[in-house]
């Protein structure tokens, strides 16, 4: 029997992830064989529980996002900072050596004068992240692979790209945009594009950042490879090509519902992070990126009617 | 006027820095004017004050040290991580921009089974801790970083090799028997070497530790060069020649009094430590390392007479 708990269960990927959870019925964790699934807690907007009631698996995706904790700093600190370190320590505290799936991000890497980003980052590539977001995700990893060395707890990080088509409303998030100019000019309303038409993006599907999840989860020690954390395959696009695969999925003209309002702030964090990743770790544990922007519309689509 | 804080300023590489200060009388913070030093406080084995009193610079020196944060890992979390966060934020509450200079730590690099340490470590070299004195260094550079960036502090985080010849008793640091086996055959005491003689280690004298502490203090943002940090030169020697040039300093068989007695907690920690370094940005800014063991032995004769 597997006990799961989701943080930040209520939002877009903990949700998602529970439906698919649940309509799996069972998890193989580790490595190990499927086990049913006893309870799936989730949790969301709340401290974590002092006593994770025997959690065999931890998915830790709550988080404050990018441009909040840009606007906020103190809230990035609680949130993002202090709350994982309680969370692993109330996992420590268990004693029963849980699974912890941190969902990281590509907002890890960035570049400065001292260190440019290379043109593609791949496993290898030196952290140097350019917001507060970024950098308390990577103190995330950091802290979840100095628990799981310690033995307190299996620690599992992947690094998300910009997960895109987001359904309902639009989120804090810098990368936000990604989803509301293909989402709005499909429901026939219009959207705000932020930074230029030619600003590239390392973009996954729902589907592949769920894949991504569960690969962690369930990937035997051999096979994860190591403590430190996974950048999940990436499909590396424009904001032009996205509109493009926009107007033949809905109609011609589709296009013209985005409206273009430059924001200093958001094309800064965009453009600190990468659009090209070569994820060797993950493609070795057989997760892929998507082929093509039109299939992620197609997936949005599908999931929508 | 220059008002300068130190934490761990009871310590060794603490009391140091504060007589050069106080010798100097003046400091030119970040490539200002030398300015005369209006007042120096030590901070030891305590919280740090809620109110720095209109500090200029503070020197982050406090921790717990290596083998400690092994063996207890709450306390390296409280003294390495949580006070590290919680002095950042009472330095931001000054609202005078200080500038905080943070000794980190070759102990944030490490080899792991996916990222095997290169032959030569360099500032751009991905750490990956295999300690929790390491990963706290690590978190506390990230950190530093970020507030320097947000305009919180002006932060300068400097990577110190092993430090020795340390004077006085050993202290917990799984590094304190490389002062050991020198310091105490000089004196004609027994010393255990827990490691073999081949062992390899990147050294740097206490005069070279409190030059690149002084450098991260006076640098102008220009020369400094970044946010991240500056891993200081280092004299790359092996116990072996330790000896030998203990043994040309004081008397030929001074090494007889040295007793080998493995330690493999020690010996893991010490060999997850790069012993090559190339260090690039600290060059750059004039700094350079020991020139050979013996000096480091002469220099300490000449302090401790």
């Amino acid at each position: 029997m597997a006990n799961v708990v989701v943080t930040g269960g209520a939002g877009f990927v903990g949700s998602r992830l529970a439906r698919e959870l649940l309509a799996a019925g069972s998890l193989g964790l580790a490595g190990g064989a499927a086990a049913p699934l006893s309870r799936v807690t989730l949790i969301d907007r709340s401290p974590p529980p002092a006593d994770l009631a025997g959690a065999d698996v931890i998915f830790h995706l709550a988080a404050a996002v990018s441009a909040e904790c840009e606007a906020d700093f103190d809230l990035g600190m609680r949130a993002n900072l202090r709350a994982t370190e309680s969370l692993f320590a109330a996992c420590r505290a268990l004693a029963t050596n849980p699974v912890v799936v941190f969902s990281s991000s590509l907002a890890v890497f960035g570049g400065s004068a001292e260190h440019p980003l290379p043109a593609v980052v791949d496993d290898h590539t030196l952290p140097n992240p350019q917001s507060s977001y970024g950098t308390q995700k990577f103190i995330g990893e950091q802290l979840l692979a100095d628990y799981t060395r310690k033995g307190f707890l299996r620690g599992r990080a992947v690094r998300l790209m910009t997960v895109t088509v987001r359904p309902g409303r639009p989120n804090a998030a810098a990368s936000g945009f990604f989803s509301s100019i293909i989402r709005e000019p499909l429901a026939g309303r219009r959207a705000v594009c932020p930074v230029g038409a030619q600003t590239e993006v390392a973009l996954m599907s729902p589907a592949r950042a769920i894949d991504g999840l569960l690969c962690a989860a369930t990937s035997s020690d051999e096979a994860w490879g190591g403590r430190t954390a996974v950048t999940l395959p990436a499909l590396t696009t424009t904001v032009a090509d996205m509109i493009a695969a926009l107007e033949r999925a809905a109609r011609p003209g589709a296009g013209a519902l985005i409206d273009w309002v430059p924001d200093p702030q958001v094309a800064r964090l965009v453009a600190s992070w990468p659009a090209r990743v070569r994820a060797r770790r993950a493609e070795r544990l057989g997760l892929a990126p998507d082929p093509d922007f039109g299939s992620i519309i197609g997936m949005h689509l599908a999931e929508s009617r």
